[in-house]
């Protein structure tokens, strides 16, 4: 069978070319005679792949120079933990609770001091993003912490809060290169590569040095320390190489492809047509609140769990896969990362029509 | 051009089976309409990918059940910090060093309790692994840290230490899965897949419950805390998906070859043609200790550093490559792990002949 539409939260789609120069290169990248994957990370011709991703990078989002670029692992689950290590330097932090990804973050962060929850969607059940206009926060704050992007909840933010010269730190990770970012309004931001970036098993962090210049109170384990990744630029230790080189490329898909700006006029284009539908239908309803919502996990269900079912069921004549809501919401979602066809998120809706139509 | 022998240590050769049905699965994974580098890590496919590459090790080894299997990351580098996090519960711990990955190991370990370095190569530079026989352990030691094989000095344990009722945790990343491994005497056994299992960027743990029941002295963050992942069957998090997938293609590899004895006998007969060799030449000075040899890296040099260059300058018309010694060591090193064909080491062993052959 063909290719299929994966409406994935993530691992999720990634680029055909992307798929297809992966193929060609398996056994021997650009005639070195060795798969990326045999690679030495010391080596000149892996060097070569890592700075130039890192360059591409660079460029597709115009990250200023006062910023390290590092790729680690563990993802957004280990940040939860690296994070506060690292930057919680006088122990306290504020923190923006959008949903579970926050609340993970915010445990973690409780063993190393104090957490102030400054907003919090919590009792509109994180359908909405609080107004980041209204929020009061402390200005002897360490830092400000928020996730852009809930996958869950299909939440999304549309600004940025002003924390003033107490460094703003977001996690990205499902937003990440799905529009342009200004780095300049944050001390870090940081994402779990397998949404729109590449394979699970990368988490790439921007980090602006003088927050590196900070003194942890301990010393900190060697892995643990961002200053030992940024001062051996991502190769204190072996890096992820190969799904390092699958970042690469994706950034090179991305810069053929328009850039981020283009990028994000795709992406409004085709959240556009799954979001009008569901406002216009009868039998779909949206779940996150109308100024809160996410371009990236569109979250919606049908008035039963037995219709969602029924709809999951049906989705399969048609190839498409994990539409199934997240546990904690329930009913259904449909991931469309960069890499996600505009002809997929059709496709979902004519099947959505005709569902609709069967189900009148 | 083809395939190269590629001497590096780490990452390294895979096996070119495991490649091609990489490449082939690359666009459509069993005809699943995804690459691996797609799948959802809650969906079935992939699941079966981790489940199957689990069972495929424990058969490979005969691992016991009362022992856990963890596909984790961070490497060598974030167990460090890990182990002594986990299980240094009374607050010291033995550790015999034999180079710098014990090294770092104890640096990490200290930030956390006592470490009693119980045995050293330190006096010999390393060439040398001490005599097990005669080390006196702590009867009150959270545990015994040691390292198999050092990559950089080519030095490998012939027998373990019998540490009683102390835990014994082994850094077996080098010469994990290059020869059977009786699981029974380790409290820990973990590898880096980058050498003899897959790509970089999974670490995979072998625990023994008891040890994962040990409460550690303080809640440690979500993803530095082994029991919530075995717990979780690895999946807590997203683990690093394509990793896994190789890694299990290279356990079906070993099994379709033999299994690890097998792989002990191919291995020994491959390291004995070079060392043989080392042994009666000329000009090539072998640098461990003989009883001491690691069957995975072998390291040797030439009388002068001018000579070492041409060496490495000369291999480049038969296309070896990373024949290099580390920067400590100086010299020159030979890794040959399960995926390096016997036919590398001949060819390697047939240029050292001409080289020195011209060099008389």
């Amino acid at each position: 069978m063909g290719r299929i539409y994966n409406f994935s939260a993530g691992p999720a789609m990634l680029p055909e070319e992307v798929l297809n120069q992966a193929r060609e290169d398996m056994l021997d990248y650009h005639g070195c005679g060795m798969s990326v994957m045999e690679m030495s990370h010391r080596s000149k011709v892996y060097q070569a792949i890592i700075d130039e991703a890192e360059a591409d990078l660079r460029k597709l989002i115009g990250i200023p120079e006062n910023y390290k670029v590092l790729f680690m692992q563990g993802g957004a689950t280990l940040a939860f933990a690296m994070i506060p290590m690292n930057f919680m330097v006088k122990g306290k932090i504020d923190l923006i609770n959008t949903g579970v990804w926050t609340k993970k973050a915010m445990k973690d962060a409780k063993l190393y001091g104090e957490v102030n929850v400054v907003a919090s969607g919590e009792e509109n059940n994180f359908k909405k993003i609080p107004d980041v206009k209204n929020i009061k926060f402390n200005k002897d704050a360490d830092y400000v912490y928020m996730c852009d992007n809930n996958t869950i909840f299909g939440t999304k933010y549309k600004e940025y809060p002003e924390t003033g010269d107490v460094p703003l730190i977001c996690d990205m990770s499902s937003c990440f290169l799905s529009e342009p970012i200004d780095i300049k309004k944050f001390g870090m931001v940081y994402a779990g590569a397998q949404k729109n970036v590449g394979p699970a098993g990368v988490t790439i962090c921007i980090i602006r040095e003088d927050l590196l210049a900070r003194t942890p109170r301990n010393p900190l384990p060697a892995y643990l320390d961002y200053r030992i990744h940024a001062e051996n630029g991502s190769m204190y230790n072996t890096p992820p190489t190969y799904g390092i080189y699958i970042c690469g490329l994706v950034f090179k898909w991305l810069l053929a492809n328009g850039g981020l700006k283009k990028r994000e006029e795709v992406n409004e284009a085709k959240a556009k047509i799954l979001y009008d539908y569901l406002d216009q239908s009868k039998l779909f309803i949206p779940f996150a609140d109308k100024a809160s919502r996410s371009l990236m996990n569109v979250t919606f269900r049908t008035p039963s769990e037995e219709l969602d079912a029924e709809f999951l069921e049906g989705a399969k004549k048609y190839k498409f896969t994990n539409l199934k809501g997240h546990r904690l919401t329930g009913g259904l979602r449909a991931s469309i990362y960069n890499a996600m066809p505009i002809d997929g998120v059709k496709a979902l809706v004519a099947y959505m029509k005709e569902f609709e139509e069967a189900h009148k």
